[in-house]
């Protein structure tokens, strides 16, 4: 199945053209992202908070150590909304109307639940921080009991799920052409810049090694 | 007033050494960024939606257009989450457990209203498309009375504010320290690339000039 079924929920109205259901796109846009937004309702007052996660194959597995908010009243599996938007470039037109932005974005609601079997969550703590910081996990020191402990997993499948996505120059009216402005688009990109160590490397500790960072790799300074 | 005063629902409980309410840190991480991510509930499922924005004084303007599925059960004001988050660096220790990402994100809570009058609006408009591409809105033809009624904005007042910051080097466990593991930050920066005019751009017009874009400057590649 190449996409996801749109439901009520998910079906993107507003600027329809700019959606997407591929399952293929999806996978991409999760994957290169870092961050993730992730909605609850506590009292009926939304929260949005920005953590961590990672795609293991249908399932979007979050670090919920940034939403203890949340977590405090999860009992059984919660209504979350998690959000991953990547920015790609500044839409200039002519008219002030006809401005906007380049970007790629997934929007995933559904029923979070906590994770609470210790290989699980370990499997998705590895897949989390390899997600940030690919090949990590197995270069440092793995989770303790206590650790593990103290950590808080959730996951949500992926399965009411859409994208949005623009790309490419602004569209003006054709009138506003002649004017004399000029329109395009301004890049913008995220960076990876040279790596600072904390003072306190070990003697014999290999260099980190940003070219493991295959997702970036194009867009290491 | 320097600082806005925590409430029972902005009291950053996780990490509070990491939260602050100074007003100056909040708008400067408001201003900083291009994008928020709007969170509302429709029927109690949350939805995170991204859009741009801008801050004037105290109140946070937002685009809607972008948020339709919860303008249309806008009557009257709406619960609101609108989160800011500026991503600055992987933090990559020597354990996996206290790995971390450098951020600056802003959390605003409240009931937002939609911009119903023409001025505001209009103004609003102004400052969103300004804080996107500063200059820009006194460059380009301004909205007509169709396009400014097909527009929506809302409005938040910055009352209920939280910041949360993470900055500097991994902070690993003591015994950690003589592994031989490379541990620092790598930074993410968010970099604006060259101009590409969308192949219409009409004789005369002058060049864009992304030094206009001041708070980007030092990070123009």
């Amino acid at each position: 199945m190449d996409n996801y079924p749109p439901t009520a929920r998910t079906k993107v109205r507003r600027l329809p053209k700019r959606a997407s259901y591929d399952r293929l796109a999806v996978h991409g846009i999760l994957d290169e992202g870092f961050v993730c937004h992730v909605g609850f309702a506590v009292d009926s007052q939304p929260y949005v908070i920005p953590t961590v996660y990672a795609r293991a194959d249908e399932t979007l597995y979050v670090h919920g150590s940034a939403a203890s908010r949340m977590l405090r009243t999860l009992t059984q599996r919660v209504p979350v909304c998690i959000t991953v938007t990547l920015l790609d470039g500044l839409v200039l037109a002519r008219s002030a109307f006809h401005h906007s932005l380049n970007y790629r974005s997934v929007v995933v609601i559904g029923n979070a639940r906590l994770v609470d079997d210790p290989e699980e969550k370990l499997r998705a703590l590895h897949w989390i921080t390899d997600h940030v910081a690919p090949g990590r996990w197995q270069q440092v020191r793995a989770p303790n009991a206590l650790e593990l402990k103290q950590s808080s997993v959730l996951a949500l499948p992926l399965a009411e799920v859409s994208a949005k996505i623009r790309s490419g120059p602004p569209v003006d009216d054709e009138a506003d052409y002649s004017l004399p402005i000029w329109a395009g688009v301004v890049p913008v990109t995220t960076q990876l810049g040279r790596p600072i160590d904390d003072g306190r490397v070990a003697a014999g500790a290999p260099e980190i090694d940003l070219a493991r960072f295959t997702r970036f790799a194009p867009r290491i300074r």
